[in-house]
C-alpha cells in the first residue's frame, strides 16, 4: 500500500504488487464468519457518540487504521492511501460534531474509493499500466459528494484491470487463500475486514454483488443510473452502475442516498428515489424465488443452504417459485437469454476506449483484455440494436413480476469465494445488471465459516421500498442464523 | 495558432489569444456570401480524382493549408494544429488511393476536431485554464474512428469555455467584425472559410446549428446519442450531441455515418440509422413551418427572408403552419416551455464536474460560468425529475407531428451573425436539443451578403430520410437563390 504522503506511519510494504499475487505466498489468515455473531464496523450508529462527545471521527479513523495495519499486509485491499489527509479531515469533522453541526450523514466517515474513480488527491490507475500514476486533478462525482459532506477519503481500493480483466492481489478477509471477488475487490475486502465502514463499488455484470457476497458485506447495486458514475474509467456504460458496500444496511442506504441527492444520477436518469434515513423494516406479503441462470453452476452446498433458507422464509412469507407460477417459469426461461444480450453490449461498449488504448501499445493491455477485443472485433451497431431490443423484452417481462411480488430473492454467488487468484463467477449479478433493477446483498449465511449471501431484487426505481423489505429480511435471517 | 511540431512552416502568430479578442483589433476581412455562387470545398467529390490520379490527398491538404495561411491570422479558428502529422497521414492516404484501396469514405480527408474532444497527438483545452496544456493520451471516440478510416486530424478548433461560457477570439469568415457563433466556433469558421471540408461540433443548446448558420455550413445535429460523444469535456450530457459541419451535404452525411457505424452511438442509444451514401433527394409532400420560440427575438430582415422562403417553398410542397393546424399551434405553444425544461437540466448536469473545478480554484473559471453555478446552486434531483417529465410530454407531442409531415422547417438563427464578441442567441437550436430530434442546417439564404440558414428537423432516428428531404430542399433553395 502506497500513501500519497510518502509514509504511512505503519510498517507496510509500499507496493502490494511486490507481494506475490498467488495464494500461498501471503501468510494464511482465516477468520470464521458467523452471520449472527460477526461484529460489524457501523458508522452511522457511532454518530450518537460523536455528538455526545464520548467518541469522535478522529478516534474512529484511528481504529480503522489499526485494523488496516493488522489486516492490509495480507488482504491487500488498497492501492494507495492518503492517511494524513484523512486525519486532517477527521479533525475538522470532530470539531463540527463538537459544535453540534455535522455537514451531512457521512461527515467524518472513512471511505474507500474503487480505483476506477478519480480522486483529486490520489492517482487513479484502474489496475492498468495505461493509467499508472495518472492524476486527473479532480474528484469523480461520488467522491466529490462524499468529500463535500465531510467524509474522509482514506484510500483507493483495488480493482481488476478497468473493472474487467487482470485481477489485483487482494485476498479474502476471511481466508487469505481465497479471492475477495471482483471487480470491486478492494472495496469488498476492506469493508469485509472491518478496515472501513463503507467503500464505493461498481458493476456491469456482478462486480458489486459477488464480492459483497464473498466478503460478507451489505451492498447496494442500485437501479441503472441512480447514482452519478461521472469521473470513472469503466468501459461498460450500457450496464455500469455505481453502488456501495457497507458494514451495515443503514450505512449502505444512508451513504447511497446522500450521494445521489447531492450529485444526482447519470444523465437522463431520475436518480435514486427515497428518503435520507434507512427505511423501517417492512415484511413483504410474498417473495419470488429466482434460481436465475446461476443455479446451473451453483455448488451443492450453496444450493442446499439456499433451499433451506427459502424453506424457512416460507414460514414467514409466501414464497412463489417457477413451479408455482407460469409467469415466473417464463421469466426463468427468459433469463437464460441474458448472455446473448449482455456480451454484445459489453463488447460494443468497450471498443472505445479500449481500441485507442490497444493502438497506443498492445503490451499495456492484459492478454485477457486483448483476446476479448479480438473475439468481438467485428461487432457493430446492428448487433447492439438487436441486443437493446432483446433487453427491452426481458425488462418488460420482469416488470410484470411486480403483479406477483415487489421482492425477488436469489443467491449472490454459486458458492463461497473460490481458492486461488480467479475472482469467481459473476453469473448471479448479471440478472440485475441486464434488467437495470436494484439488488441489495444480505450477508446472512455461511458455509464452512465462509460468507454466503442472498440478494433481494426489485423493480427499477423501487430501491427504497426494496431496502425496507431487505431490512426485514436481514433482521429475520440474522435471528434465524442465531438459531 | 500553435502547432505541436513547434513550427507551422507558416508565418502565423503562435498564440491567437495574444491577438486582442475584440473586433477592430484584427484586420477587417469581408467576403460576400451568395448561397448559389459560393464555391465550396467538397471532399468526397474529389475522391474520383484521387482514384484517377489527377489529384491526391496530399495536394488537397496543401490547398487547405494555403487557405489556412491566408485566413487564419484573422479568423482564428484553430487552437493547435499538427500539420506535419497530417502531411504524413496524407502521404500514406495518397499511396492507398494510388493502389485503389482507400480505407473508408474519410480516407485522406483533412478534419478539425472541436477542442472539447480528446486527441492523442494534440492537447485538449476546452478554452479553459483548468485544461491548459492537457494531454489525455488518447483519441475521443469520433477522433479514433476518423483516424482509423484514414482521415487527417489536422487541428483542434476553438470552442467557448467548456462549450458554455467565455468565447474564443474566432471571427466570422465572411466578416471579421462579426462572430462565428459558438460553442463550435472554430469548427464553423474553419469550414466556412474553406480551410477544411469537415470538422466536428457538439451541441447542448444551439452550438452546432447556430454557428453553421452564421458561417454558411451544412451541418448535422443528429438524434440524441446517435454518434458516440465519448472522450469529451462537455458538461451537458443530458442534451449534448456530437455532430459535423461540412462544406457539402454529402461530406456531412457520409462522415457522420462512417463515424457512427465505426464507433457507435452513446450508451443505450441505437446509433445513427441509414446508409453510407448521401441519400437521393426526396421531395416531401408537405412540410411543417415552425416559428418556435425563436420568432419572438428574430430580426425583421430575417423574418422577411424566412417568410419569403416559405412562401416560395409553398409553391413546391404543401406548407402547414400554426394557423392551418391545431396540433401545430399546440406544439408552438408547448415549445415556449423549452427554457423551463432546459435550464434545470443544463444546470443540474454541470454541477459535476464544474463544482470540483470551482473548488480547485475559482479563478480558473470565468465569471460567466461562476455566476451560472451560483444561480443554480440549490438545484436538485426533484427539479431534474420535473424537467424530465415535462420534456417527455414535449417529445410525445412532437412525435404526433409525424402524422402531419416528417419534415419541419425553421430558421437557424434570429439574424445574421452579430457584430462583436458575443456568440449570438442559441434559441433556434434549443428546439432539437430538447426534443432529441435531428436537425440539418442548410445555408441557403443571405442578408446583406452574410449567411442566413434554415434548418430541417424531423423525428428521432429519422436522420437519414430527413437528409433526403434536406437534399431536395437544398437543391431547390439554391436554384431559387440563383434566381
Amino acid at each position: 500500500m502506497n500513501d500519497v504522503n510518502g509514509s504511512t506511519g505503519m510498517n507496510l510494504d509500499k507496493n502490494p504488487r511486490a507481494l506475490a499475487a498467488a495464494p500461498g505466498t501471503v501468510p494464511v489468515r482465516r477468520i470464521a464468519y458467523h452471520p449472527a455473531q460477526w461484529r460489524r464496523l457501523a458508522f452511522r450508529d457511532a454518530v450518537t457518540d460523536f455528538l455526545s462527545g464520548s467518541d469522535d471521527p478522529r478516534a474512529y479513523l484511528e481504529r480503522c487504521l489499526e485494523t488496516i495495519a493488522e489486516c492490509e499486509p495480507v488482504v491487500q485491499a488498497f492501492v494507495v492511501t492518503n492517511i494524513e489527509g484523512a486525519r486532517r479531515a477527521a479533525d475538522e469533522s470532530a470539531k463540527r460534531y463538537r459544535e453540534g453541526r455535522p455537514l451531512s450523514a457521512v461527515d467524518g466517515m472513512p471511505v474507500g474509493i474503487k480505483d476506477l474513480y478519480e480522486t483529486v488527491d490520489m492517482p487513479t490507475q484502474a489496475n492498468s499500466p495505461v493509467y499508472a500514476g495518472w492524476q486527473s486533478g479532480r474528484d469523480a462525482a461520488h467522491v466529490y459528494a462524499l468529500r463535500r459532506g465531510g467524509a474522509l477519503i482514506l484510500g483507493k481500493t483495488t480493482t481488476t484491470e478497468f473493472g474487467m480483466a487482470d485481477p489485483p492481489p487482494t485476498r479474502n478477509p476471511f481466508d487469505s487463500e481465497r479471492t475477495a471477488g471482483g471487480s470491486s475487490s478492494g472495496t469488498a475486502a476492506a469493508v469485509g475486514a472491518g478496515m472501513l465502514p463503507v467503500a464505493s463499488g461498481s458493476q456491469a455484470r456482478g462486480s458489486i454483488v459477488r464480492p459483497a457476497g464473498y466478503c460478507a458485506n451489505y451492498a447496494l447495486k442500485p437501479t441503472y443510473g441512480a447514482i452519478n458514475k461521472g469521473g470513472g474509467l469503466g468501459m461498460s456504460p450500457s450496464h455500469g452502475v455505481l453502488g456501495f458496500h457497507a458494514a451495515t444496511l443503514r450505512d449502505m442506504w444512508e451513504t447511497a442516498f446522500y450521494v445521489a441527492q447531492t450529485i444526482g444520477g447519470d444523465p437522463n436518469c431520475p436518480g435514486l428515489y427515497g428518503e435520507a434515513a434507512l427505511p423501517q423494516a417492512a415484511r413483504p406479503d410474498a417473495v419470488v424465488r429466482l434460481d436465475t441462470l446461476g443455479w446451473d453452476v451453483t455448488e451443492p452446498a450453496a444450493k442446499a443452504a439456499f433451499d433451506s433458507y427459502m424453506h424457512d422464509l416460507g414460514r414467514q412469507v409466501r414464497v412463489i417459485t417457477r413451479r408455482d407460477n407460469a409467469l415466473i417459469e417464463e421469466l426463468e426461461q427468459a433469463l437464460r437469454g441474458i448472455p446473448a444480450v449482455m456480451f454484445p453490449m459489453l463488447s460494443y461498449d468497450m471498443r472505445w476506449p479500449a481500441w485507442p488504448y490497444r493502438d497506443a501499445g498492445r503490451e499495456r493491455l492484459s492478454p485477457t483484455l486483448l483476446s476479448y477485443l479480438e473475439k468481438f472485433e467485428n461487432i457493430g451497431p446492428d448487433d447492439y440494436r438487436r441486443a437493446l431490443d432483446q433487453r427491452a423484452r426481458l425488462r418488460a417481462l420482469f416488470s410484470q413480476v411486480q403483479n406477483i411480488s415487489p421482492v425477488c430473492v436469489a443467491l449472490c454467488q454459486p458458492g463461497i469465494a473460490p481458492v486461488g487468484m480467479g475472482i469467481g463467477d459473476p453469473v448471479y449479478g448479471d440478472v440485475s445488471s441486464v434488467l437495470g433493477t436494484p439488488a441489495i446483498v444480505l450477508p446472512v449465511m455461511a458455509i464452512e465459516e465462509m460468507p454466503l449471501a442472498v440478494q433481494v431484487m426489485g423493480q427499477a426505481h423501487m430501491d427504497y421500498p426494496l431496502c425496507a423489505a431487505a431490512r426485514w429480511m436481514a433482521d429475520w435471517a440474522l435471528r434465524r442464523a442465531a438459531g
